[in-house]
């Protein structure tokens, strides 16, 4: 098989789903084909693949799930939603009268955030926007599974420390995460314990996505237990103020500046 | 990345699928996580990936397109449904009284098929089955566009002459296809002439399917027009009778057995 080409793949993807569910958007449908839901396909790096239906990004709150909701209330004061993707918490924050932020890697979500009406946005990862912006946030939103951009125990301090840099006083971080070691998938479960035996944490997943003809580079993945990111917190600054596990295996880490 | 395991791919996806629609099936649900639709994932050897959900393998006919109930319409006698998959026609057939014969390679497949209710299967390959089978038939069903299984210009005098083999006095070959060339998208037309550039078809698609940490064999799926479908057919003591386009791009080619 041909390599898959490096590019924006999430992008280009939701840019799709866009096109798919609007009728606004540059793909042509193809030949007078039945239209097609878009989806999300992720390598892990153990063979794994797995597809999901990409709508659900775009969804509209009436169909998120409830500690989506929960997250929301917690915001306060000046939003930076981190891999906001299509700007679908993005989005409604705006609606409420919040002073929003919309940061992501991906041009393509980007631009259709903000053909959904997203005002304030920056295309660029928290490493970059931290060592460029002058803008101070009250709130860190990593929501849709987010947390997953600690990456593991290497790259966790300085995506936080970026954070820090970012930060107004008493700030907090509001992020979504999922703990994977209640699976009773031996295909999971084996691979939390491969993982673990090379030295790295047992969720921290090593993926790509794929899309048509294009894929993304490897990248670290973080889903972890409570118990692992107080562990990952340590020495950052940043401690737990609370955890919402009302919806489990899902829940919302509420993390607070301590500096 | 690990490579893929090779294995019934198709099998294992079907089996999923009908245990989400169904709630019967070895699947654990995963620690309480959200169920999601199965997708199956088709990779192309030019790097292009697919996903589309697999739950209308199951769909009951409310939800067919009209084209498989206008091929349901044709069919006469004893029919052989060659790869028949989780059984969605072949158990409708038999529902209405036909005498029908579920054929298909998948162990899983065939598993979920019987566990709907249909009552005559085989596990093989069309070659298997007419060098071993006494049973004779008088329509062959190859809808899902399974014109797709004569794979191309080399195989397809081998897979009609096994079908030949098993046919009765006056069978006939009822068979859904599409017509690739209609495309407006570049990464298929592309596709298409470097396909013709190395002497293939330009639907000649060479592809494998994946699923969890499975994969299949590279394998060779035809996607043809009407011309190429005639020029492949000659020599073959099959001809086409009757084409149905009312559904274009997908058309239904109805083929008998004159030797």
């Amino acid at each position: 098989m041909e390599e898959p080409i490096i590019g924006d793949v999430f992008g280009e993807m939701i840019r799709d789903a866009y096109a798919v569910r609007t009728g606004i958007g540059p793909r042509p449908l193809a030949g007078g084909r039945l239209p097609r839901p878009v989806v999300e396909v992720i390598e892990r790096d153990d063979g794994l693949i797995n597809g999901a239906p990409a709508d659900h990004y775009l969804d509209e709150p009436s169909l998120w799930q409830p500690h989506d909701h929960r997250a929301l209330r917690l915001c306060r004061g000046a939003v930076l939603d981190v891999g906001c993707g299509a700007g679908r918490t993005a989005v409604e924050l705006q609606r409420r009268g919040m002073a929003v932020t919309g940061l992501d890697t991906s041009v393509g979500a980007i631009e259709v955030a903000r053909a959904r009406g997203l005002r304030d946005t920056v295309i660029a990862d928290v490493h970059t926007y931290a060592s460029r912006a002058t803008a101070r946030y009250d709130t860190f939103l990593l929501l849709g599974n987010n947390l997953g951009l600690l990456e593991g125990p290497e790259r966790a301090p300085a995506f936080l420390a970026a954070l820090a840099e970012l930060a107004r006083p008493g700030a907090r971080i509001i992020a979504h995460g999922t703990d994977p070691y209640g699976t009773t998938d031996p295909l999971h479960a084996d691979y939390h314990r491969r993982n673990r035996e090379r030295g790295r944490l047992g969720g921290q997943l090593r993926l790509r996505l794929r899309y048509r003809r294009m894929a993304t580079e490897w990248f670290d993945y973080l889903v972890c237990s409570v118990d692992e990111l107080k562990q990952l917190l340590e020495g950052t600054g940043w401690r737990i103020k609370s955890i919402d596990e009302q919806d489990r295996p899902y829940y919302l880490a509420v993390m607070e500046l301590h500096s």
